[in-house]
């Protein structure tokens, strides 16, 4: 057989983590002829019922990663927290894991995470290790800093900003990273997609909004409203990120853009990131495809905006729990250009991301405008 | 609860059938938050595993039928051959089936099809009933004419031109309808949908080109290019079409343009139809999701375009049958703008559609062209 021959189906994916980035890169994988399976905690994960197999299984749990790596081609992940002793296991006796478990090892923790930029001439804020954070340790700071939990850190979980002596009551009491405060104009990412062969596809610059109660990301926006030249700037940090880490895969690289219009890193993820959600509708290759042609070894797609877009989080109201309902569902659909996510959790809580809205217009500030209307129609109560 | 409120998941939906539409309507429908579940002859079918639940039965089997409407809010399909006779008793019963079986009643019989467009004023070719076609009749007709079964055809099956007395033995020995042969410049096609509230959306003309061999549509391009007060034309008729059957769901219609300018409608089918595979790809709402919102009665969405596009049907190669073997897919990745998709067929046979690519670019001549490049690479064998 020909090396470009594939006997269907094509080859055997294995999805670590069930969530809605397993989810929408098993439905990818499924469009494209591939088998996928799925390892996650819950049989009723937002994966369970868009690919061909699920293996119910902690995480964590050794066994059960042994046991997707069994039935599975080729390895990826749509989350960091992972045993990763097992991966590294695994990737030692020849499996194909991407990106590979060294490069998740390294994001697990946000301190060697910034070393490795920082290293590699990325610019980052500036930092400090700070194994136990204490009154003494603040007495000499100039505040507002920011406290990172090395590890274990998600959707703003992790993350304490002190602004005086006052807010010692907020300190985590973790091994953990001290940051900068950095006055930023906005915050910025970009999708970098980088195959085996070490191409690279970058894709648009995108701003983000935070939800300011709880730090998770609320809006994101694409293009970016920055200068080209910023833009351009940007991409090259990112490529440059990546390529510090030596990562194959899809990668989400979240940035401060300064008020003194510098560019540093804040923080890399190994996989198909909420930043880039609109490349399903608004790119000609999604990040989803394009993770899955990198781990099978097929080549890049283009990554082409075809329209403006914004991309909006929904996310659990507050004072709601238990069985979804969402309302004004008819109403959002009703305007132009809007694609509805929802993700199948089978349980809301305040605050969690239970799905998500596209919709792309002419420009970002017509786009952003049906946001903020559809914001006021589109709610998941309980 | 307020009528614009959804629990989830939002709705319980039936697709009878699991082949290539099934599997393409049930994965835009648990992107959104749908429960689906599919009934099809194979547990294998390309549907299996993209959906919540599988019913393993024929579609003429009224047990099968009653099943799957009994755990679903709403039924459609994506064949017409079906046992209406159950469905017509669901649909008396209360059942919500879209389109209605009385409509694919109609379209079932191309006799009966033909008279309702004829009365309503669509154009169509002259036609003619012919219970039993014979010498006799072929002796006073003027060839060549176009002899069609008026049940059970499909992708080209069940019908016979029939150009002199010689053709004689192509003759189908089944009650049928003899229409004149249209020497037609362009084959065109329009998706329409129409909702419930008898609103109507309207995607682009396309243009066809179908293998000679089999009569299968081999390539779609879109927008047709054709003159624009001709595809207004071919907008309308189409629409008037849907409106003469009282149509509720997704419709495609397939039309000739003749050499002498007239548009006449030749088919319809009442489902999502190959020539709308690229708004996947290249709109702003796809045929499958159109079809989601239709039957659960949320508004419908646009249709505009973003790209132009190229689909090119994937049909297996002649002189393979087997488990599929997928040659070229690295070369035909690497064209940038290609979507893949492949159904998920364990077996491949002579034409079988296992398969198609989309190809957007900035012009319908530059995505022919890829489509042309990527014929030669990419092929289905065994």
């Amino acid at each position: 057989m020909k090396s470009d021959s594939f006997p269907y189906p094509l080859q055997r994916i294995g999805i670590i983590g069930g969530g809605q980035l397993g989810k929408m890169t098993a439905q990818v994988a499924k469009r494209m002829g591939f088998y996928v399976t799925v390892l996650d905690r819950s049989a009723n994960c937002p994966s369970a019922h868009v690919a061909d197999a699920l293996i119910v299984g902690d995480l964590y749990d050794g066994e059960k990663l042994r046991a997707i790596a069994e039935v599975s081609d080729v390895l990826t992940y749509e989350i960091e927290h992972i045993d990763t002793a097992t991966l590294k296991a695994l990737f030692a006796e020849g499996k194909k894991i991407y990106p590979a478990p060294r490069v998740l090892e390294i994001i697990q923790d946000k301190l060697k995470q910034k070393q490795v930029l920082d290293q590699a001439g990325v610019p980052v804020p500036r930092y400090q290790q700070v194994d136990n954070l204490n009154n003494e340790y603040l007495q000499q700071v100039t505040f507002p800093i920011v406290q990172k939990a090395r590890t274990g850190g998600y959707d703003g979980k992790g993350v304490a900003i002190l602004k005086s002596m006052a807010d010692v009551d907020k300190i985590l009491p973790v091994p953990s990273m001290v940051e900068e405060y950095i006055p930023f104009s906005k915050e910025i990412a970009v999708m970098v997609a980088r195959n085996r062969q070490h191409e690279v596809v970058c894709y648009p610059v995108v701003e983000m909004v935070f939800d300011e109660r709880t730090n998770i990301c609320d809006i994101v926006a694409v293009p970016a409203r920055i200068d080209p030249a910023m833009s351009e700037r940007a991409q090259q940090i990112a490529i440059k990120a990546i390529e510090a880490l030596d990562g194959v895969g899809v990668f989400g690289v979240e940035m401060f853009l300064t008020n003194n219009d510098e560019i540093l890193v804040n923080e890399i993820a190994p996989r198909p990131h909420n930043s880039g959600h609109y490349t399903i509708e608004a790119s000609v290759t999604s990040q989803f495809e394009q993770l899955v042609r990198i781990i099978c070894n097929l080549p890049l797609g283009a990554s082409k905006l075809l329209s403006p877009a914004a991309m909006w989080n929904l996310l659990g109201e507050e004072g709601y729990q238990g069985t979804p309902v969402i309302e004004g569902l008819g109403s959002a659909l009703s305007v132009q250009g809007l694609s509805f996510h929802l993700y199948g959790k089978d349980t809301t809580q305040p605050f969690r991301k239970m799905g998500h809205v596209t919709i792309i217009d002419d420009s970002v500030a017509a786009a952003l405008d049906k946001v903020e209307q559809v914001k006021t129609m589109l709610k998941i109560k309980a």
